[in-house]
């Protein structure tokens, strides 16, 4: 196995200007998994309650994703719900259920402890440490996050910076850890935390990506995309992103620049769809297509 | 001659974090024609008072620049103060002295009326529209405009819109003009009020290309840039833009994205230094440099 994911499964309820679903899966782990399996075959690390869809197993399996790290317990699924505004530009959580995710410690098959690729997708850090204490030899280590583990677990996400090849954040996490606004600023300061190379994620502006010695690469956004539910964008875009890593076995910057385009072409399909439906059976000419169409509004 | 350009002239005091300088070239046609000048030889169209300095005139006179359209009124010249925040993102107007500019009615020789390119730098619109009714033949005409027309000459601008190829604007200019806050339907909507070809620009995210059918193209902006004085960068990309064109002699899609980078080069280095001093005297390798830049930060 080339990549391991550890990450959130749930059950989402959303509204958005579209429509409304409920109970669909959801979680960071199924949109970074799903999103990866167009590139290799991922291992999953989550938990799940005993009312978990036994036909969404099936789709996972479907996508060639190994379940042996799938831990199933007495009770329920996590589930949340949440809400976006008419422009989709902004989203209110209307209720959390932890559920079985409370007492969530990633354990690590065997045959998972010696991937050269994890991605530590959107959980608490304290979490993503265990994951990482359990890994056999250097894997390329790539680490999501968001403003709520800034706000409550600052001191152990930034020991796990120290432990991060490639960080992925958005804008807004970017000047929450730094306090600096220009992204050369910010970059720089992140750099310094520990990760080697860097991510930042601007929304309707793309992404840039950051290596050592001030390299920088700056990734176009699709400006005539549908988008019908933002939900699991950054955690299809992460799984994207380490999927093609792992399948080409380089993480050089070159070929971490058209991981950045890769990761960028799944979130655009993620987003087409509620939930993870975007994500599901998707054809390598769509792939393909997608990533032509990218590559043509940057071309100079 | 194959570009005019028709803007202000003035003498600029500009407070900023580096330093402050008092009475120095600026104005929208000093930015655009000292940035063409590197592609052409531009005409510019513009009115200063007797106290220009004459060592200014020698200046553009030395860029190739021809002054034939350069009026000379008796008083002073257009003064404008400003002062930049800490973080150069905010800018206030401290005085602005219209002088000599107040009676402005800008005059084309004979030589400057049947050229391929007209850029209409940003002054008032009756002003901008005065200069096309002295235009031979079927220009290439670029619209450079602010939000201060959008608000107090909506209805000429407008007008000027169906009398334009090449609309430039920012962010905040094309949400102003159409309301919208999505980048694709703002598009639509100022693309439908005239102009075949649309740039917005979206400062630190760089600058979005649109043309007929959803044609669009992503230019980057450069990270680790040094900012000293950003007066006049909107200038200097129209200026770099247009002459990049007139130089080919294409306004292609091709070419046209081609310009937006020449424009986001004259731009880069006109916010070097302070007032116009960063885009004097630049060696054609050190504009193949930075335009290598522009390519290095965006190919995947």
């Amino acid at each position: 196995m080339e990549l391991v994911i550890v990450g959130s499964l749930a059950l989402d309820t959303i509204e958005a200007p579209a429509g409304r679903v409920e109970n669909e899966v959801g979680g960071s782990a199924t949109y970074a998994s799903l999103a990866a399996s167009y590139f290799t075959k991922p291992g999953l690390v989550g938990i799940v309650g005993t009312d978990f869809p036994p036909e969404q197993k099936k789709a996972f399996e479907a996508h060639g994703i190994n379940l042996a790290g799938m831990q199933i317990a007495e009770g329920k699924t996590f589930r949340w719900g949440g809400r976006y505004s008419p422009h989709l530009d902004q989203r209110e959580t209307l209720f959390t259920e932890l559920n079985v995710f409370e007492k969530f410690s990633p354990e690590l098959p065997e045959s998972f402890q010696s991937a050269p690729y994890v991605l530590l997708a959107n959980i608490q850090p304290d979490l993503q440490h265990h994951v990482l204490d359990q890994i056999v030899g250097k894997p390329f280590v790539a680490v999501d996050t968001m403003n709520l583990w800034i706000n409550t677990a600052l001191e152990s996400l930034k020991r796990l910076l120290h432990r991060t090849d490639l960080l992925i954040v958005n804008d807004e996490e970017a000047k929450m850890l730094t306090g600096e606004t220009g992204y050369g600023a910010a970059a720089r300061a992140l750099q310094n935390m520990g990760p080697r190379w860097l991510v930042i994620k601007k929304g309707q502006h793309g992404a840039l990506l950051f290596g050592p010695d001030e390299a920088v690469f700056s990734a176009p956004a699709l400006v005539y995309s549908r988008v019908t539910d933002p939900t699991g964008a950054g955690d299809a875009f992460a799984g994207g992103m380490l999927g093609y890593l792992a399948q080409t076995g380089d993480t050089g910057f070159a070929t971490l620049r058209r991981a950045v385009i890769h990761g960028s072409v799944m979130s655009s399909f993620a987003i087409e769809d509620f939930s993870a439906t975007g994500l599901l059976s998707l054809k390598s000419s769509a792939l393909e297509n997608r990533y032509a169409k990218f590559q043509e509004i940057a071309n100079f």
